[in-house]
């Protein structure tokens, strides 16, 4: 075997539960795990092994949504008025950074999320094929990604939000063509899944849902797509498919509402809609910080996942939250179900491990590859210490306190080794695969142009925000 | 001068803001601050100079309310519902709990903490002289201590929450003469003050809140209680009070709201309850982490300082939310009341950071000395990194974005020196008077006899944690 992992504590997520084993050594092999079983019963022998002993090894944190390639905005918009967010404070920024201001904020964003055990990500990016090529794979990080389509008028659209954004049929093709050439593009890559990605229903023309059904369901491919955000997406529906229509009605009828779909958000919709999401075999990405920052809102994870439906998590985007460390994502998607619910026993730790991994893994639909340790999968492997000040002490009997404390205790930190695909990308706390301090000094160099150039604009603007840069 | 920082983004904390200074330096001499300034009006010879070029310097934090020394317990108590948490989760921990797994565990708290940039801790506990000599003092942290006084008569106390527990009036008398001991055995330490710990209305008798009230008064003394912290103890003052009788209504009769109150917790109060706890000047320590944890309850942080209540935040206790990482509690306190509101603008980063650090102090009646750098104040100064990758980029323009990212982004893995009283107790990231492997495998040892003698009580106890520990 190329390495053994040997008497660490290793939460395997077989079976619907953690599946701990005490004692146990995982042996990763061509990019494989290769064994993983009580140490007395598996054999060690490896060209590299690693002590586990004070470790916990779980499958590699599965981030399932990410904008990584906005973290050099990162502090430009928060604190404001949910209306403002987008237009006010982020837009201005957004548009002054350029295709390398993505990429070098992409690449701070995915270092960040790797230093907190995430192996794969759920990106979501216009060209994102540049994210992927110059990011995850030079990186060596697993993502499934999606390709923006995106078909609103940028020029035209500024009508007020009861009023239907006007629609380009042209970038709506375009953005397609993309989506495909992405499909095409990474074929062999081992590393790499695609989804298509339409932005939202009131960003994307009817047609084009219907032309995505149609190809995802012969080539037996997943959509990624923002569903029901809000307020402003439910006005935009009624005015582009008639009063009493939603999201989801709409969505329902074109057929999309299925197994291949993974939904964003969806705090916008009703319970009831949920409930038929759910049933339906939809997938829910929940991204608890960036809603709690956003729109003040508890993301409905707790509620989908009493339907039935899978649930995985993601950090969105920085700007706002904060940030794509997500360990510290997972803790607070508990606090936050817990206090939605008034309820402490709400999402608990064992089930918020199980979100991070397998069914995280099972939301990109990566979960026969990833999210799991098993014989056959993929080595997706995080080694956490447990002999840092945020998780210890951790005992066995009664019970296996390491499971909270990864949860609830646990900072970044922790964090010893990250595996993905056999190879390790961060070995005791230092990330391999990238130059941290390369990747900040080029992100703090572009933030400083890019801020500056939106300077004017942003504090025209008039968020909330920009009436207070004196503080 | 001592110690000189110079080139750094400082937030002073003075006249209401966080008052920064771009490019300032901070000077230490004798344990104070000496100079605080731009950085071409300021003398920076010093024999350290700290070159602080991408750093950010802040007052040390302030934890308002902890009692560290369950840190050993860490994983033995969350996920379960409130009525379990303290009786059938804690409960059989704590009470196979010695006196030294107490220190054992206050040490690894006081380093965690410390580690994430605090530098006072509001410490709770019984016999907290020993929390002070042991912990306190040899980390160089400052420390406001309260002694508990506590008069349950545990082993009679066992009649469920509708009858009044029984009080022993020796158990008071005890816990009070503690109490005094600890403001004369300190009295010339200057990283340390103390506070009247009477643990909450329902757990003394009126005549000891009487007796530390007239006392107070003459000393010039404060107090810190729990207060209003449930339906547990709403239910016990009307059994021990009389119907409509409630905690504040009480402690009003008794004459303890006034400022010298520092009121934990309050969440149970009525909104006009608080309203007049803040009217009367009480203080209140919120813990956000905690309530959430244990309770499902979000504190109310944001309308107590709509009332123009002074709030310090703390991290209680590592059982339920996991620790003391006080970065993590500030932004779970940012998100937590942005959900509770459904207001994204509810508790702004700057906001959070001045209640980290100066109303932190004012909460704990040590304003006059530690809180903002202003020169004449205790150098108690926390440098931030902010080449870090959870922050990074920062820039000053158009607004200075790392003051969100400090509150959203930042994980401890920012916190670069901490000083107390000029005293350097981290230096690059590294613990200097605290040896963290020492503390780390202390606590370990001493977690595996404590719950492996509590074990069977534990599991007897029958909490809904006691019967997953399959997971």
């Amino acid at each position: 075997m190329d390495v053994a992992i040997r008497n660490t504590l290793a939460l395997t997520m077989r079976d619907g539960g953690l599946a701990p084993i005490d004692d146990a050594t995982i042996g990763i092999e061509d990019g494989e795990i290769a064994a993983v079983g009580p140490t007395g019963e598996v054999d060690g022998d490896a060209d590299r092994v690693i002590d586990g002993r004070g470790t916990l090894t779980l499958p590699g944190l599965v981030n399932a949504h990410a904008h990584t390639g906005l973290t050099l905005l990162r502090g430009g918009a928060q604190d404001v008025p949910e209306i403002e967010w987008m237009n006010e404070a982020l837009g201005p920024l957004s548009e002054a950074a350029t295709a390398a201001d993505v990429i070098a904020g992409a690449r701070l964003g995915v270092l960040e999320a790797v230093l907190s055990g995430v192996t794969t990500v759920g990106e979501y990016a216009a060209n994102v094929d540049r994210l992927v090529e110059e990011v995850y794979l030079p990186m060596g990080v697993r993502v499934a990604a999606a390709e923006t389509i995106n078909a609103v008028d940028a020029e035209r659209a500024d009508h007020g939000p009861n009023e239907a954004y006007p629609l380009e049929d042209a970038a709506a093709e375009e953005g397609l063509e993309r989506n495909e050439a992405l499909f095409d593009g990474f074929a062999d890559e081992t590393l790499v899944s695609c989804l298509y990605g339409p932005q939202a229903l009131d960003m994307v023309p009817r047609w084009l849902l219907e032309e995505i059904r149609d190809r995802a369901a012969e080539h037996d491919r997943g959509v990624h797509m923002h569903v029901a955000q809000g307020d402003r997406e439910r006005r935009q529906i009624e005015a582009r498919y008639g009063e009493g229509e939603t999201t989801v009605s709409v969505l329902d009828d074109v057929g999309l509402v299925s197994d291949r779909l993974l939904a964003a958000h969806i705090h916008g919709a009703t319970a009831a809609e949920r409930e038929r999401l759910a049933e339906a075999g939809v997938r829910m990405a929940a991204n608890p910080c960036s809603i709690a920052a956003i729109d003040g809102i508890v993301p409905p994870i707790v509620e989908y996942r009493e339907y039935g439906g899978a649930v995985g998590i993601g950090t969105d985007q920085a700007p706002g939250p904060g940030g794509h460390d997500f360990l510290r994502e997972l803790r607070t998607a508990a606090l936050l179900a817990k206090t939605d619910r008034t309820d402490p026993t709400a999402f608990p730790a064992w089930e918020a491990l199980r979100v991070a991994t397998i069914e995280g893994a099972r939301a990109l639909g990566i979960d026969d590859r990833v999210g799991s340790l098993e014989v056959g999968k993929r080595a997706d492997v995080v080694v956490c210490d447990l002999e840092h000040p945020s998780v210890a002490p951790t005992v066995s009997k009664p019970l296996r306190t390491a499971i909270p404390n990864l949860v609830y205790g646990a900072n970044a930190g922790i964090v010893k080794h990250v595996f993905v695909e056999g190879r390790r990308i961060v070995d005791e706390g230092e990330p391999v695969t990238a130059d941290a301090d390369q990747i900040v000094s080029d992100a703090q160099r572009r933030a400083e142009r890019t801020f500056g150039e939106a300077a004017d604009e942003w504090l025209a603007a008039g968020s909330e925000l920009a009436a207070r840069t004196d503080r």
